[in-house]
Order: structure tokens, then sequence, then C-alpha cells
């Protein structure tokens, strides 16, 4: 995971990846965080508008967790203007818009055009706010869209990283096609139901002979019951082995103490 | 947004909500910015196992921005199995599952089966592991299934705070019904056809008196052209009184030059 530069091996995909802006951070440390939430969500291009304490920073490095390469191509800028200058679409993050004309979209709406532009080749960026007062009236007037996290009304306040980490989440799961539920498994697999239906045999010979299902009326649904127990649990081939072995142990038990 | 212990005024909604289990959390800071974390989602129960540097620890609070009230019904626990005792559900946060045998969700699907459940009273949990190693195997054993976010593959790593905000949007996000895209006006309003219209003509009407629109060919292309702009961008009724009044500022000024 560590790459040339001893931190990790992060590359952009395209120039037209969303450029993360922060507009006059204050710590250098949130700098660095604000790299590492980008690495998490796939996004690279970070500008830096006249960031307070200048640039670069140690602190940010140490911050950023190994995101290296995300700051070292960081460039700074001196206005809002100058950083979103070549792009063509601007998103401003706000967290309470006022005295403010202008749409305004969800992270998950706009990481879908983010994605849909970058697939257009339309350069696009992101601003988010310095830490304390957020961006003022005249950032977002440069913004042509405002994006606001659908969060808690009675508790909106997160820091810059955590800011940015929703934003590169949602960017990163608009390409995503992990499905929502998947069995994990290294080393077996999801028994076949001909390996159930063998264990089941196995199970159903051996309560039989202890003559725990001796009564007829009521076998067929104790031994249905059984069967969706096992069956539930997307029971693996290594479990099933397991089980056939506790059988044959309480079995083994039982006979030797006769 | 201060609620009566100085913080914000976070409540729960209901019991049956998911509660937030760190395990061996090392960093009381980290406790803190969980509980910040899970109050912009809009989680309340924090369950803590055997937290390295005992608890309460003030530096949590400090860490908190206000998210008191989660850390004070913060409740403390020896073991993993006291902690999800009472549960039905469990799931186990777990960045790369190995030698597991599980269903794994991602941070939404886990959300949605979340959501569901307190829907039906059913008492569910998320384990989050130490800032260091994550989840050991045995830890995991005790959780139904894993949750894995989708993220950059080469860049897995999120602070503890982090994980939590992830699922706590993602809980958040199940039931919020904010369209991906909104228009933000808290002054004016977007303008009416008629108010567009109105404006379309006034600014027809003097072009037409410079000669503007003189070649008939062109003119109702230069026309639609001139409507296509007018109407994208969701103008609003202050702007066009602001528009009104630049072609007649600028028709005065020609007049006056004459």
């Amino acid at each position: 995971m560590t790459g040339r530069d001893g931190g990790a091996d992060l590359t952009p995909i395209s120039e037209f990846e969303p450029v993360v802006i922060l507009v006059r951070p204050q710590l250098a440390e949130n700098i660095g965080t604000t790299a590492r939430a980008m690495a998490n969500g796939g996004l690279f291009h970070l500008r830096l508008v006249a960031p307070r304490d200048g640039w670069p920073q140690e602190r940010a490095w140490h911050a950023s967790s190994g995101a290296d390469r995300i700051l070292e191509a960081a460039t700074v800028y001196e206005t809002v203007d100058d950083a979103v200058a070549d792009l063509q679409r601007v998103f401003a993050t706000c967290p309470r818009p006022r005295h403010v004309i202008k749409p305004v979209m969800t992270a998950r709406g706009a990481a879908a055009e983010l994605r849909i532009a970058s697939h257009h080749k339309i350069r696009t960026g992101i601003l988010f706010g310095p830490e304390r007062a957020g961006l003022d009236n005249e950032d977002m007037a440069r913004a042509d869209t405002l994006v606001r996290y659908p969060l808690n009304p009675n508790f909106m306040s997160l820091n810059l990283a955590q800011a940015v980490l929703v934003m590169a989440y949602e960017w990163y799961l608009t390409e995503d096609i992990t499905a929502p539920r998947d069995f994990m498994t290294n080393e077996t697999h999801v028994a076949t139901k001909g390996e159930l239906e063998n264990f089941m045999s196995h199970l159903l010979r051996e309560l039989d002979d202890t003559g725990f299902l001796r009564n007829e009326q009521k076998r067929p649904g104790m031994i249905r019951n059984l069967r969706h127990f096992f069956t539930r649990g997307e029971v693996t081939e290594q479990e099933l082995r397991t089980l056939h072995g506790v059988i044959s142990e309480l079995v083994r038990a039982r006979k030797a103490q006769r």
C-alpha cells in the first residue's frame, strides 16, 4: 500500500475528476485529514486557497495517514476566483445557506452530477469553507450549485475532513457495484443443497435411531423446522463437516454410555 | 442548539435505534468524536467495551463538539458478550475480513436493515474495533453480519469517528426525504413564466428599438436563444427585477448619449 513517496500509491484516474478546493483552511492538520478522506473515496486533486499558515506544512503530512501524493500534488491559489478559473462547474458545500438564491443538492445528488460531468470531460470542483466560519457569500457566488448534506438538523457540525469524507464516499459510490449484501468466505464455500441434504439425512438417521422423531404426526413438522433452521444461515461446507462431526461424536458418546 | 447540559439537545427517538459499540477504544478523544459523528446522523445509544483509559474521560467531552448527552448516557461493559447480551441483531464493521465465514453488507445495505429492524422493535448494535487493530476474530464471531464500506481499495484507512460517521450518515439517509436537487431561496421566489415573459417582452421591445433583431430570417432563432438562456437558470423574481433595471438603465444611457 506504500508508493514511491513513502505514502500510499494514489493516482488520479483522469484530470476530469472533481477538484477539492479548501478555501482559507486554518489548520494544516485538517488539510492532511482532508487528503486522507479524499484518498478513501478515490479523489486526488486538491487546491488550497490562501491557507492561513502557508504551505507546505509538515503537520499536514503527519495527519494524512499516507495520502502524501495528494498533498504533494496540491496547488495553492490566492483567491477563489483563481482556484476555479479553469473549472466549468463549481459546487459549494454549505450547511446553512442564508440570503442565497441558488440550487441546492444533497451530497448524493451532487456526486451523481460530478460523475456525469467527469464522463463528459467537464472540469468540476467542490468548495469547502474554513473551519469556523464556512464559506462566505462572496465564495458562494462563485458556485453554480450548493451542496447541503442531509444530517440531523439539531447537530450539523462536521469537521472539515468529515465534510470531505462524505462527499468523497458518495463520489466513490457512484461507480461502486458492491452488492448491498454478499457472503464472505475465503477458505470454504456456501454448502450446495446436496451437501446440506446429505447432512440432513445423517441427522435424521441418528434422530430416528434415538426415537426423537417417533411421533408420526409431528414428525414432518419437526423435520421441516430443522430443515428451515439449517437452510436459513447460508451454512458453509466447512460448517457442515463440523456439524457431521458433532452428531457422530454425540452418538458415539451416547452409545459408549450404554 | 444547546441543551440542559451545555451540549446539543440530543435525544433518542426510540430504544430500538442501533447501539454503537466501541470495542476496546484506545483514545478518549476518539470516543468524543464518535459521539459527535453519531449526533450528526441522529444516533444516540453508545456502549463502550473496556475503554483502555477508563471512563469517563474529560477529553471525550472536549472532542464531542457538544454531543455531551450521548457521552453522559454511554454505558461501559467488560466484554463484548456483555455489551451485546440484550441485542437481537449485531453488525460488525470490518474493513478487511479474513478467515471469516459470514454475510457482508455495505454501509448502505446495513443501514436499511437497521432501519427495518428498528421499525420492528428489534434491538440492534454495530461493533467498531479499536483504533489500531480493529475487531479480532472472537469479536466478529459475536456478530450476525459484517459491514464493509465500499471505499478505495488502495486506501481503506478510516479513523474511528469517520467509520462511525459513514454508518450514522447512511442511517440518517434511510428516512431522509430531501430531494437530490432543490432550489434555495429565502427572500424571493423562482419567477413564474408570466414574470419571465414580461421581462422577455421588455428586452425584445428595447432590442427591436435598437435594431438588433432587424434581420427577419435570424430573428426567431435569436429570440429563441435568448429565451433558452433566460429560462435555463431558474431565474428568480428578484433577479428579473434587477435585469429589468439593467435594460432600462442601458437604454437610458444610450438615449442620453444621442
